[in-house]
């Protein structure tokens, strides 16, 4: 098979995670290794929107060492998007606009770093490309925090928020266990739908510092419930720790902490303040009359790249790399997606996982990982997750501070 | 001179911070070197008001290794409390106990590591065994994320919260750039009075990473002025980082917070949740429509142990285990100060600091280092402070997770 020549470009779509641009820099160097193939390398400015500007950045002209600083620092370097591209059957203004770069830049090798919002964007591209008789290669690389991606063992980007929530958590265990002091404390993780990055609080019990209740969006959360979960283990300890998703769910399937703002919205309008922790820390502290607190992770959880996993940087990295490999090879229409073989210590493999099958569906925490009660999480989830947040990131610091990519960014005129 | 023969306690109080186990290590350590002169070591459960219970941990039965690995292990592992003393002429009940226990004990070194309080304690106690002509060595340790005490240098456990912050601003700097939206985030630092570790910050924009706006309580807040200097940075730029201390206070010297709190609670006075952060954010939110996050580091930052500086921990075990030796050599009535010898790197020798200097005083922000504005940090504080966040923390890892202290806390008979 004649191998096909153009250009790649690399785009990176939707929330930040820690290890993003570790894939980046897979792809980039990866592709890079190959110029008799890819004569040229672009990044999308601000993902598909800014390509819809024809915002490229010229890979070509980083230095190589600033790309391979990507590995350690957190948040889309190229910068992000939330842009759903419309029905092509209703509007194809923006595939059209996507045809002619292509063009335009010669580019075969599209290559989209997302969830399943963007893996839905890869697919349309693709199909789009495809019947108008454009040969591109279209791959998708996974990542999310929320780790809700079908087909894939895990997504890059869940190992570090995980890795960061538990050790932020043994790290409050131990402040709040300073005083002998009745109290609780209430942490918030991101997760809208899927409860996976609040279940690996769990990881923190590894170590003895877990929290005693965890309450995810996959069971209806009943706040008096959670209430008389906090007094039953008030008795037989000083302190409590609760860890909850931000997207806890009523019975009638609304937001906790929307239904909540409501009801305790003043006469004038008065938005309450704080997410669900702090509301949370404030309807126990007035059920049990007893001091608490209400943390939330909010961005650090999920840009935290000092306490990043070394497992998740090196299968990001991997996931790009391969990425741009098969794509050579002829791979299209597909995500990387990772298979677990082994879990001590972990070993995958990387599977072509259909875009079908990913854009736009959403994988939640499995049930039976979730105790009867609703209130705590499984054996089963630490054995899944434990193996995904071990290795260190080397993290590379100057004057105490961390090293971050400094890329120069130069828009491809 | 002979030397005192008798057993050493130690005590932990006050607010924990990420290396105040590193002087208890350094304190354990070196006492335990010298058991021909200091018998026993003891620990006291809960700082003095455990002591007052006679409530003793036997650190001589503890594991060496478990005990260096203090130095990786956040908060206060002994425990903490905060308990004022009476003035020994109105009530001396405690101190009468304390000395009962010192006979009971054959306590001659008395260690108390903690802030400006804890030195109060320090001295009170000294001068009261002094005054029955008990004959002890009482020798303060200072420690305080605040970094409030007279007479030193800097105070163990601000570097490493201070590198918890800067490298947190840095990370969500990287998130908050990756949307092409306008945005404005609101950090909160610890500080009621002192603004030290909210211009901590500050070192973030040495990476370029900072904050654009820093409102320390040194000088008088003003919502609307705050609001007016944030509207003037979105004129230049998209993204607005603003940096305050949680002790934010008005003209009249109250509490912004508080004065916030109140005027908008509502009718069924429903209190407002959340912190000073949530409280500018939502202002900034009305006032400019325009998307506000807050961030509140909480107890985060004191904790924060993964983070924590390598030069924090070193002189915080030197304080300890100096302080060890020059109580063997008859040093008493002191705290063990910090006196920088030079900056790059970091050097500095132990003085002993009067307990008088310390006791109860405070010492904030110089305010040259405060722009005229008020609203920003000048270059000396950067001098001042990037040296301390130097050196990395030889944190210790298991499955990914911190490996803390596992001491056998063995209370005395």
């Amino acid at each position: 098979m004649t191998k096909l020549k153009g250009n790649l470009i690399f785009g990176q779509s939707g929330g930040p995670t820690s290890v993003i641009n570790s894939s980046a820099a897979g792809v980039f160097l990866e592709a890079l290794d190959h110029p008799e193939i890819i004569p040229r390398v672009f990044g999308m400015k601000n993902g598909i929107e800014g390509f819809l500007d024809d915002k490229l950045y010229d890979i070509s002209a980083e230095d190589r060492y600033e790309l391979e600083l990507l590995t350690g620092t957190p948040s889309s370097n190229l910068g992000t998007c939330r842009y759903k591209l419309a029905d092509p059957k209703k509007d194809d203004t923006d595939y059209r606009k996507i045809l002619e770069l292509c063009k335009k830049h010669d580019i075969r090798y599209f290559f989209y770093n997302g969830g399943n919002d963007s893996m839905d964007t890869c697919l349309k591209v693709s199909n789009f490309l495809a019947s108008q008789n454009y040969e591109c290669r279209v791959i998708g690389i996974p990542k999310t925090v929320d780790n809700d991606l079908c087909g894939t063992d895990h997504c890059p980007g869940f190992p570090s928020a995980a890795r960061y929530v538990a050790t932020s958590i043994s790290e409050v265990w131990h402040d709040a266990h300073s005083y002998d002091i009745p109290m609780v404390v209430v942490f918030e993780c991101m997760g809208r739908h899927a409860g996976w990055l609040t279940a690996a609080s769990a990881l923190a019990g590894e170590i003895d510092c877990g929290p005693d209740l965890i309450y995810v969006p996959e069971i209806p959360f009943d706040l008096d419930r959670m209430i008389d979960d906090t007094k039953k283990c008030l008795e037989k300890k000083n302190i409590v720790l609760i860890s909850v998703s931000e997207g806890l769910r009523l019975e009638d399937g609304s937001l906790f902490a929307e239904s909540y703002g409501a009801r305790t919205a003043d006469a004038f309008g008065h938005k309450q303040l704080g997410g669900t922790a702090a509301m949370l820390a404030e309807s126990i502290r007035e059920a049990l009359n007893i001091k608490v607190r209400g943390i939330e992770f909010s961005l650090l959880q999920r840009c935290g790249a000092h306490l990043a996993s070394g497992t998740d940087i090196r299968k990001a990295v991997e996931a790009g790399r391969t990425g741009v490999k098969a794509a050579i090879e002829g791979a299209s229409n597909v995500m990387m997606g990772f298979e677990r073989l082994q879990s001590d210590p972990y070993e995958s493999k990387i599977i072509h996982v259909p875009l079908e099958v990913v854009a736009n569906h959403e994988k939640t925490l499995p049930l039976e990982w979730i105790n009867d009660e609703g209130n705590n999480i499984e054996r089963p989830f630490i054995d899944y997750a434990l193996p995904l947040i071990q290795g260190l990131a080397e993290q590379k610091y100057e004057n105490g501070l961390p090293r971050f990519a400094r890329l120069k960014k130069i828009l491809v005129k």
